[in-house]
């Protein structure tokens, strides 16, 4: 049994990983923190855990994080970084959930993210959490930031393209649109169910993290330039994401055809047990993948000409988020990649 | 394993019967049967189920379900007890999730469901499948009419009362609150999303069809006469039910605490997997639930006066019906009753 | 024209009274106050005002209520009653959208606020705010209460029976239902959309402030003892509020057809603008009054038995709170009490 | 006073006009028509429209329609061709919210509506009535093709872009998201509450009608080649369109400033009563259009770089559809434009 730690379990992210860890045959939760629930039991707070998490939240300076095995942050950007380096040092990996250790540039992080990085010592050895490219890295590492929820789609759509070089990589575009889960479970205003219900808004549009994040992780890909539009949008459903990826084929590219296109995305994730390339031309829905850590993608090309247009859907809590990073855990620990992830998605 | 046949399997309860038995450790889905959909694999159908449901719709006179150990249909009323005797002749088990078995008084089914019944040779056997209250005769049963989803919920909130004799059995009111799923995956207008999204309303209010079936199940619980006021509403949510339930204390009982009315349903479900009783004085909420087989109840006596209230929460496709099929059929074969049932509701 | 001011208008009960303002032929918007958003143009906060209403949210130092002819508090409770006696000394009429002036019973009061009421002096000629109930009250009043959303719902559909001596005013229980924006535009966690949508529960049903405001009202309006059973719930909507509500014929009242109950309600709303009985046996959605001041009810007897149900529909924000305050402005000085006010709902 | 008959108006865009047309102070209702609700009262369709709307539905065949001054579309495509030409010939003006005369390119109507075009003689005289870009041709036509929903965002949002000449025409794409209402009250599975709530999808990416409507729209404001890539969404919520428009700057003005680029909107809709142009940067919320006629849209440039993104927002039933045919009756028949229009947006 893997030993668990959450760090900041009362968001999203932390009652997610707590749902998907309750019935995963290898984990074993050794300790939740929060300062301000001290004590309180986790399904007091979430009865929807009721009988099935039997631990109470502690403040930081009572659990003993660092027996466990692992720890998880599900925790505002900042705080990763302050206790990490301890954590690392007494043997225990550390998944990151928030931003710090996704992005490899300093400066744009903490343009970004407004705050200092305190743990650049770390950063080198830090593992971008996306397991269908980086697979091996996370294999042997004891530190991932795990990758945001927008950059997971926008990646995993776009990276066949690039990586067989039949796209401009320089003329990205992502309209994305996400549920309001995503924007975690904080009090205001903006979040609330009268002001983001029965409406629909963009926002950010001049600018937001995930822009560097995802620049970052395609540049890798490719070594034409990257350059990335990307539009996030607030749709009135409580998990979901989908995006709406444009891409403009190479001339060299123009004479393929639709079934060779579809057959790029169909090797790239030929082996991967959590994406599904649709049928060409479909139109997956974001509740198709509801609860699960599936992602489901579908590819089309309009009037047959150079643009491409990718559907991309996932969960945004779990592929997008906890999923995701116990897809980390079990592959940093020797297991099968899938174990305790085989929900079937919610419908309707 | 058991071999299933699913007769009927395009609405709702239908594919969340397939999403459970998709996981259910000792369930072999053998044939799925709907002559609209005949050769239609299920997850073209339903993507959600895309790699994890394999099978296609076959039309009923293609789908050997002689040959099943079970057959669950997920039909409109009428179906099963066309079909069922010769299943029955053949050895299969049935599970109806229908009306067809839960009423032994025929002409109150031919009245509140317009048909004749033309299978009374097999209604004495037929089991009413509520595990909590007829366990050991689920066991043994052959043939269940599994309840429907607001009985479930008013049963179980009113029999430990009806049981000990504490209330005015007479004068039963339940105004029940149920989310757009439990009217189906019917092409009409007034479930549409623009129709019933923001909105709430109050349908049959002079007289539903599950109020003779409480009615003659609450029955059996008490000899006084059972009289019962049943208010079902819809409320723009997919999935989740909630029964709010007004129950006379007997003058005989008014001098009991609250301590002691809190420990009678404690006591009547102490040793319940799929029944929370939750502290005295909470408010539990659907989502609490939400794809889960847990039904959650909690008693209030607003200012220690006469009238009890209590609060149940389900999600009506759930234990309201796929989940308790799946819990009656695990008892009818020997198995641990939980088994694949042990979804954690998904929150938020 | 009417000057009017408008205390605390950053809420949904103030940004409603704009909006209905905003239309109407004889209001002049002449101050709006809030001491955080000094300065702030309304339509800045509310882009949907923009172009519609020009001024700026000012600091109540600035704003000179004085000059006023009447001031509608939409604040939280206290405030009102803390700021009408200089409004009246000045000749100033007052509206309060909050709690302060809805009870005469002070005791009351302290119990349900949690405060001192510190404007005992002018409580004896404050006015319940129900122009169905108060018509006549209202139009010579300089100090209105305006009745709380629940409560208006309550006493418009027992009233014609507690008139009429036909019901056991001491059985009265009614099942309400609200969508969120009841609940107010504050940064809370339980009001989130990631919380409350998709999910529905009761909430205070061991007590409830609107339970004395309402006996209070009702038993101004018969000789027998009122007792009445009040149980909110939270509905995944914007607006709307459907009450369903049940009350005992008195013996004496059985023989009565359902015609002649029918009629009792005829009778009592025939001549009002703003309510409207539907037919026997009607089913009202909450949606049929959206964004509008009508209120619609419907009667149905069960199995013609001795409980009626009523079902009372409303839009919580307007007569439920600022339609109906308009309502009562209207009749404040002497204008068509329908002035502004003639909305149709919105469908969908 | 305007005798108005509106033919099918049972659907959405149907009903919308019967609001507005209710309280517009130069309408008046004389027939309504629906063969298959012949004799049945719209009000007890609509319970919104009790007591506001009093004619009923009445078969095509006694409806004098010929006595009206203009009649109203609200109808599937191909209806409207078929009674246009005897309503002109008697002096009547015709409004068509379906496609029929949008197109004056009969192979384009034909190939994506699949039917013929059986009117093509008074095709020459049909105004596309989009009032912002046609407002003469409408004052004096006598037959109106009313735009569809997604292509008033989409020319309101390029139109002072290209008639400027400032960006790439053949290179515009159009990410644009509808609530569930877009698809009209049909009894269709996949506008269920239960399938199209808590979830997001793209249709019709491959092609859809909008596309050449708008393209040959678009086309009349430039001699460069127009190319358009347009995507619908669906969004669940009941009313609104939010549409994100990107476009490149032409290297010509890639020089301009935002504020000059801002200028451009100001300057081109500085006199339209229902087209808003709001802050730089901002992001409207379709919220803030909800029910009322007003057409929102803000510019951004993400990056100061080459490619402008321009965020539209409208009610998709108001300018959508009957709010805009409202508007060109009006400059029909000489009003004021806003007369009947002036509506305050819902908010919440």
């Amino acid at each position: 049994m893997i030993k668990i730690g959450i760090v900041g379990g009362t968001g999203y992210t932390g009652v997610e990983l707590l749902r998907i860890l309750a019935t995963h045959p290898q984990a074993q939760l050794t300790a939740i923190t929060s300062r301000k629930e001290d004590g309180v039991p986790v399904a007091q707070m979430y009865p929807s855990l009721r009988g099935r998490v039997d631990i109470a939240f502690s403040s930081p300076d009572k659990a003993n994080l660092n027996a466990c095995d692992v720890v998880f942050f599900a925790t505002p950007h900042g705080v990763a970084m302050a206790q990490a380096p301890e954590l690392l040092a007494n043997g225990v990996k550390v998944i990151d959930l928030a931003a710090d250790f996704r992005m490899q540039d300093v400066a744009q992080f903490e343009k970004w993210y407004g705050m200092e990085h305190t743990c650049t010592q770390h950063l080198p050895e830090a593992v971008y959490g996306l397991p269908e490219l980086n697979r091996e890295q996370i294999k042997s590492a004891r530190l991932i930031g795990n990758p945001g929820c927008y950059p997971t789609t926008m990646q995993l759509g776009f990276a066949p393209l690039l990586k067989a070089g039949l796209i401009d990589a320089g003329n990205l575009i992502a309209d994305c649109k996400s549920g309001v889960s995503g924007a975690g479970r904080k009090a205001e205003i903006g979040i609330l169910f009268s002001e983001s219900s029965d409406s629909f808004k963009a926002y950010g549009v001049s600018g937001h993290r995930h822009t560097p994040e995802t620049i970052e992780q395609l540049q890798r890909l490719t070594t034409d330039k990257v350059g990335l539009l990307f539009t996030p949008h607030l749709v009135p459903m409580i998990r979901g994401m989908h995006s709406t990826l444009y891409a403009q084929l190479k001339d060299s590219a123009l004479a393929m055809s639709n079934e060779e296109l579809q057959a790029v995305f169909e090797n790239a994730y030929k082996d991967e047990a959590f994406v599904d390339v649709m049928p060409f031309g479909s139109h997956p829905e974001t509740r198709s993948t509801r609860a699960s850590n599936m992602l489901r993608l579908a590819l089309h090309r309009p009037g047959n000409g150079k643009t491409l247009v990718i559907l991309v859907v996932q969960d945004n809590l779990v592929k997008g988020a906890s999923g995701q990073a116990v897809q980390c855990m079990n592959l940093m620990f020797g297991l099968d990649e899938a174990t305790g992830l085989n929900h079937v998605p919610i419908n309707p």
